[in-house]
Order: structure tokens, then C-alpha cells, then sequence
């Protein structure tokens, strides 16, 4: 029974949250590869970035030596609305698991949006409004990131345009309501509304969709509209700086109170949770400061990291945005219509890719009924009812500290609980019902997603 | 321009957190009228309170003269997992209005009931537990109650039955899998289950549904089955009681920086919240310590102390539960179905209705758009997506800002906000596509409520 000296909830001063972001690249002494212009096969250029991104996030997202950024003011106001967010210790699980390990996770779902993208989604507006634009589009998946994107560009007063994965625009039709409540207007991906959106549904007629062919379809819509960007919720280097706002609270936050993590678990879709969590703590592994395991976890629908290459790839089924060396399933891999919108993602962040090529971060993957057994176990003991996505965390912290009941370790177990499964109902339901499925996808399947890679 | 010396939002420390309850009745001259034995019209027995509620709660309820009743521990370290709530100061809706007014207000909503519920339903929950009972009967008209009530009884192994009002389980089918997947069972109500259930039904065929009916049937359940005992989530002193735990931390955290609310606003519904924020305040004026104006709302189809009459009436349609002096619409009265089912009660909590009737409260009934109004605005400034229930004293505040504006003084206005609508977005969608109407009852309709009274 744990002595209880530490508060269930650790919640940093106004004054001790971060004012600037942390840039890891700048530590590794690999850097992650360049990204690539997709007509010429060469580094892509500042210029030729801005076309689709604004230009203080394209200055983000090509310097790898810079190691902090600044934190504009309007964002670190915003920020105050639901920031900090709590540092947690989850007694309660260590009971109900009686396992000697301490168990910590940080929870970024106490926004609207219902997870941590807000972090990245009120800067990227910022830097759109900053740049005198009228609006922006993206893409989103579980909807979280558009929910964010909306409730940014509501405070800013841009406009937004949404395309949402298709099979997570039925499955939540609320998460539509609560964009329009933002103002937002939101069209299923893939659509009627781009080219890429027609060409997709005339080669595949009927599919549910995917993240990436959502970007070819925001992206169209962002470079053919006049004072319109493209922004994006995960992926990109300059989301997971902003959302090291998650790892820097953290740190923070463990440093007051004396403790120091043994292992980092968080969810990978895109990957900009998990490097917004563990990239401070990556920093001083990097420089020799200290250790930690890290470990990414993904759905074994969609495994990237576990099954995937590390080649270069595109970052959207329609082929127009850059290239990116990556894990990969292959641009072409269309993951099955799963209960984590937020992870069917082909590729990865490139930086996370690269720690995990030099060995620095684990990866394991992890099957959906075990995911919502997790989630169910955490949430009638920890009272949270978390996010599909942050479930995944959820089970490997499980799984390690059900190992340290067996060994009898005290390890300290950290992960990201990135967000509330409160749109995900649907999906609950079906777990509740007995009829939910775990699809693994087979050798062929993967062999044929990474069949038609780019050649580089 | 606010000069923001104060935080955005004010989280108190665990060791701050209240380890007592509030019982404003020791502190009230007239106190409320006592409860009465719908078999004999006499002030009810302990004894006979005890067939339907646990015996530590009856205790709770019938005294009014102890001032402060301690937490139990495991409460305390129940409201460690979701408490302290922030005292949040609205900036950004304060620089909207462009209002000298200062803005609080106290955010319940940061669980997964979504709402200020949980405070109570952990609280009878445990006297269940503690009296060796197999589980608890209750009755949810939105839904946040049910779901605060099966989150406490799986996190102490107890079985739930919830009996939700028709019109909310149709309007909010998430809230059931929500319950469900804290293991509750949930029966739309009227329903065929109870005889009262049947009753009502043959009367009223097609109705929707009230508080007052499901509290029928909750009870009905509660009194036929062997281990059983009926919770309810409002207009009981003892839940306003626990409530109370609300208005103490806000009072820690104002005291602590040195703020004096000049106004007071919650939303009434059976008064549980409102109750709960203002006890210590009013404790203060009660005792001539201070002074502070306190306005309830209610939604103008449902105006039990604007349009009710302060008399005995019975607290549910079937008239099996005692009889509460209180302002009343009677309780035949079934209001129209609008998407504010938590303030759907025909009365209100006999100890407010004794504050008002003595003129230590004001109540102001606010029409259903011009709330949806209120909270999308405060949405898109202040971030969090209130609960309609909620939005009724947002409403208020705003309404009481500009008035501010106006006359140019720099009062500072305090309001609860309970709860979040992640589970209202059918109203929210029809606000959207601006098909939402107002429904007030006629006088003729408040007459017929009125003309059934229980002769005392």
C-alpha cells in the first residue's frame, strides 16, 4: 500500500508553466532526414514549404539546432484557459493491480477538445492569424484534432475547414455538432469537394477513408483557395515542439517532487503525443544525463513501427505533400475501420522514427479488445473514461506494472493519458455488447502497402 | 483591460481541500419545514425514512442544527481523484463584453459524469456500502447523475440501477453506455418494470418521461427488493449537503486571494448545486458576517420559484416519497421536453425555497435560445462546451456583466458551472441549425400543476 506522500494530483503554478518549447532534433546527434519536394526528389526548400504551411511553422519545422523556441504570449494565455494540465498519481490502479510499481500518467483530456492537440492546434492558428490569413484546413481522424483546430480559430476568429476521416464522421456525428458549435464547417474525407477526394472514391468506392488521404484532400483545398494554409494535427516536426508543452509540464512537475521515471509509455498514431511527452526526458538521454526506457505503443491494426520500414515515404495517400523518411505500412495502406481514428496513421514523426532506428525508444503493439479491457479497468478505478487512443498507453502500463508485481520491482511507470473517450461511445458499446473484433492485418496485406514505396 | 494578477485558474492544494461538510440549516432562523409521512401528514420518522434511504444519510437529513459533519476518509480520497475543481476567472469573456465586471466561475465539469453529481454520489455510495448493502436504486433526468452514481458504486463494488427519464435516455444514448460501462443497469422511465411505471404509461401514453416519475419507480425499486435502498441526486438537504463541498473550496480559494463575490449565480433545478455553491456564502450573511446577492435560475419551462407556490407538496408523481415544504409547480406538472432535463423538477429543495421565501435569494427564470446563446459564446471564448443545465447561469452572469458595462461598475460576479455538454449535442445541433424554440407554460397550464396539491 503506497504512503500516499505524494498528492493524487500534481498541478504546477501559472508561474512554473513552460515559456518555451523544446526542439530534441537539436540534441540528436542523428539528425531525422530531411524532408523531401516530391516534384524534384530534393530537399525541400523553405519556399516551396510556405506554399502549404504558414512560414513561422515552416521555419519550426526545418531547424534542427535551435533547442527552444519561445513561446508566443496570446499562445501562452490561451494555454492558461486549461493548462496545467494534472500529473496524476493513479493510486487507485496501483491498488486495484497490487503491484509494488508507481504508476503516474499525464492527463491532457480535461479540455473540449478532449485531448492534448489543442497544444499544437492554438499554435498553429496563431501563426495563420499572425501571417494575415483567412482561415486554414486540415484533416482530421477520431476528430480530436479538429475539435482543437475549431476551438482555436473560434478564439482567433479564422476560419476553419475540416476533413473528417469518414468512418470516425459516422461513428461521431457529435464531434461534428461541437466544430460547428466552434464554427467550424466539416465535409467527410474522402469527398466529392477535391480532385483527390473523386479519384480516391472512384479507385476505392466505399472505403471509410484514412488519415492520409484526408491530408491529400485539406492540403487541395488549402493551396487552391486564396489566404488559406494547411495545418496539421500530428506528424510534422513542428507539432510534436509544441506539444513537448506535455513532456516540459511533466518534468517539471516529477523534478519538484523528487521522482524520476523508469519507463515512458504513450500512444503512436502520428506520434506527437508521445514526442511532446518524452522528448525532455529523450534530451537528457541524449545528452548523456540520464536514462529511461521509452516505449511507443500502437494498435496492431496499424503497425508502423513494429511491421513498417524505415524508408522514404509520402505523407498522404494522394501523393502531394513532401516526403518523409519514416516507418512506414506504404502511402497505399488503408488500415481497417478500427475504434482508434486517432492511430490509423501509415507512417510516424520522422524524429521518433529516428530514436527508434538508433535504438533509443521501443515500440510494441498491442490488440483493440485488450485496449478497451484497459481502458474499462482504468476507468472504474481511476474514474477517467479515456480516449480509444490513450487506451493503448493504458495497456502497456498495465502489462509492466503487472510485471513488476511478478519480479517485485518498484518502478516508476509514466505514460500520456492523451485524452477522454467521451465521443467514443459507439465503440464502447460495442465492447460492452461482447462484438467487438481485433483485425490484424496479414503479411500480404503489409507486403502490398509497401509495395508501391516511392523510389528516392 | 484586466491587469491578471490573479491566476486564470485557482486549483487549491490537497491539504486545503475541505475534510467537512456545511449544514447551512444550523445557521437559518426559520428553518425548513420538516418532512412529512405521506401515510400519517406527520413530520416524518427516522424510522420510516429508513425504509427507503440508509440510516447514516436519514441522520443527515433530519438534523439541522449540527453546523459541520466530517468527510469520511475514503470519501475524501474519492474527491482526490477529480477534486480540487478550479475557481476559474473568465478573462477572455470578460474582455468579449468588454465589461468591468469581474468574472469567476467554479468549474465542476473536469469528470467523467461530467458534472458536481459525483460530489453526492460518492458520498451515498459509501453509507450504502458501509450499511452492508447490495446496491442502490436512483432515478437520472440528463444523465449526469446516473453516470456519477454508477462511476462511485463500481469504484466500491456496489450494483446500480438507474432509471432514466424517457426523453434524456432517447436524446443521450452515450450516457447509457457511459453508465453501462461502469456497469450499471439502465431502464428508460416511465417504464413497465414498476407499477407506477405502468401507471403513469396508461395515463399518459407517449409521455417522455419526468424526474418526478423516475423517482417513483427508483423507489418502488428500492422498497421491493431485498438489500436495496433509493439515492437521489438533488433536492434532498443531505445532497445539498455534500454538495457543499463546492462552495467551501470556492470560498478556500477566494479567501486565499483575497476576492469577495458581490453576486452569486447558479442554475436551480432541484437546487442541489446551487445549494451547494452558496451555503458557506450564505452561512456568512445568515450570521450578519457579510453580505452577497444570490440569484437562481431556472429555465422558464420549468419555473418552480418564479411561478410556484411555497407549500407541501409531494417530491415525486407517484406520491410515494415524503412530502417537502417547498415552491412548487406541483406534482402533476410535467414540463415540456426541452434539453435541460437536469433542471426538469417540479419543485425545489426546501432549503432554499425557505432562503427565498425569506428574501435571502432572488430567482430569475431565463428562456432556452437565449441559453444556448450563452453558452456558445462562452464556448468560443472561455473553451469549455457547457452543459445546458450550466448555461442557464452563464445566461445570468453575462446578463449581469453587461449590466456592468453599463453602469460602469467593476462588481464581481461569481457562477457554478457544473457540468459540460459533451452529451447535449442533439440540442447543441438543433441550435446550430436554429430549430430550437422556447416553451413556456401558460397560466392556465401552471394552474392545473398547481390545482392537485395534497391537502396538510
Amino acid at each position: 500500500m503506497a504512503d500516499k506522500t505524494i498528492p493524487y494530483k500534481i498541478y504546477l503554478e501559472e508561474s512554473e508553466l513552460p515559456k518555451q518549447w523544446y526542439n530534441v532534433r537539436a540534441d540528436m546527434k542523428n539528425k531525422p532526414a530531411p524532408l523531401l519536394d516530391p516534384k524534384t526528389g530534393k530537399p525541400i526548400t523553405a519556399e516551396a514549404l510556405s506554399e502549404v504551411f504558414c512560414e513561422e511553422l515552416v521555419k519550426q519545422e526545418l531547424d534542427d539546432t535551435t533547442p527552444y523556441f519561445d513561446i508566443p504570449q496570446p499562445i501562452l494565455d490561451f494555454y492558461k484557459m486549461y493548462r496545467p494540465a494534472p500529473l496524476v498519481r493513479a493510486y487507485c490502479l496501483e491498488e486495484k493491480l497490487q503491484t509494488p510499481a508507481k504508476i503516474y500518467y499525464k492527463f491532457e483530456g480535461n479540455n473540449t477538445s478532449g485531448s492534448h492537440k489543442l497544444n499544437s492546434a492554438i499554435a498553429q492558428a496563431y501563426y495563420a492569424k499572425e501571417q494575415g490569413l483567412k482561415g486554414v484546413t486540415t484533416e482530421t481522424g477520431a476528430g480530436q484534432w479538429g475539435t482543437a483546430l475549431s476551438m482555436a480559430c473560434a478564439y482567433l476568429g479564422l476560419d476553419c475547414q475540416v476533413y473528417m476521416v469518414k468512418c470516425s464522421y459516422e461513428q461521431k456525428p457529435f464531434r461534428r455538432e461541437v466544430m460547428r458549435t466552434y464554427g467550424a464547417s466539416v465535409t467527410p474525407s474522402p469527398s466529392e469537394l477535391t480532385a483527390i477526394g473523386r479519384q480516391i472514391l472512384k479507385e476505392h468506392p466505399g472505403t471509410t477513408g484514412s488519415l492520409g488521404c484526408a491530408i491529400s484532400e485539406a492540403v487541395e483545398a488549402a493551396t487552391t483557395q486564396e489566404g488559406y494554409r494547411y495545418v496539421l494535427g500530428s506528424v510534422l516536426t513542428q507539432v510534436l515542439l509544441h506539444q513537448t508543452v506535455i513532456g516540459l509540464e511533466t518534468k517539471t512537475a516529477m523534478d519538484k517532487y523528487g521522482i524520476k521515471p523508469d519507463i515512458i509509455i504513450g500512444c503512436a498514431g502520428g506520434g506527437s503525443n508521445l514526442g511532446g511527452l518524452i522528448s525532455p526526458f529523450m534530451g537528457e538521454k541524449l545528452r548523456g544525463e540520464a536514462d529511461y526506457r521509452f516505449i511507443a505503443v500502437e494498435p496492431a491494426s496499424c503497425p508502423s513501427l513494429t511491421r513498417g520500414k524505415y524508408v522514404y515515404d509520402y505523407c498522404d495517400t494522394g501523393r502531394v505533400c513532401p516526403l518523409a523518411k519514416m516507418y512506414t505500412l506504404g502511402s497505399g495502406f488503408i488500415p481497417s475501420s478500427t475504434h482508434s481514428g486517432g492511430l490509423r496513421y501509415h507512417g510516424m514523426s520522422s524524429v521518433l522514427s529516428q530514436l527508434y532506428d538508433d535504438g533509443l525508444m521501443e515500440a510494441r503493439s498491442v490488440e483493440q479488445t485488450s485496449v478497451f479491457a484497459a481502458a474499462q479497468e482504468f476507468a472504474r478505478v481511476e474514474g477517467i473514461l479515456p480516449a480509444p487512443e490513450s487506451s493503448h498507453a493504458i495497456r502497456v502500463a498495465i502489462d509492466e506494472a503487472l510485471k513488476c508485481k511478478e519480479t517485485g520491482e518498484e518502478k516508476t511507470i509514466l505514460f500520456g493519458l492523451t485524452g477522454t473517450g467521451y465521443f467514443d461511445m459507439f465503440a464502447y458499446q460495442k465492447f460492452n455488447d461482447g462484438l467487438m473484433g481485433d483485425y490484424i492485418p496479414t503479411d500480404e496485406e503489409i507486403a502490398r502497402g509497401l509495395a508501391n514505396l516511392p523510389q528516392v
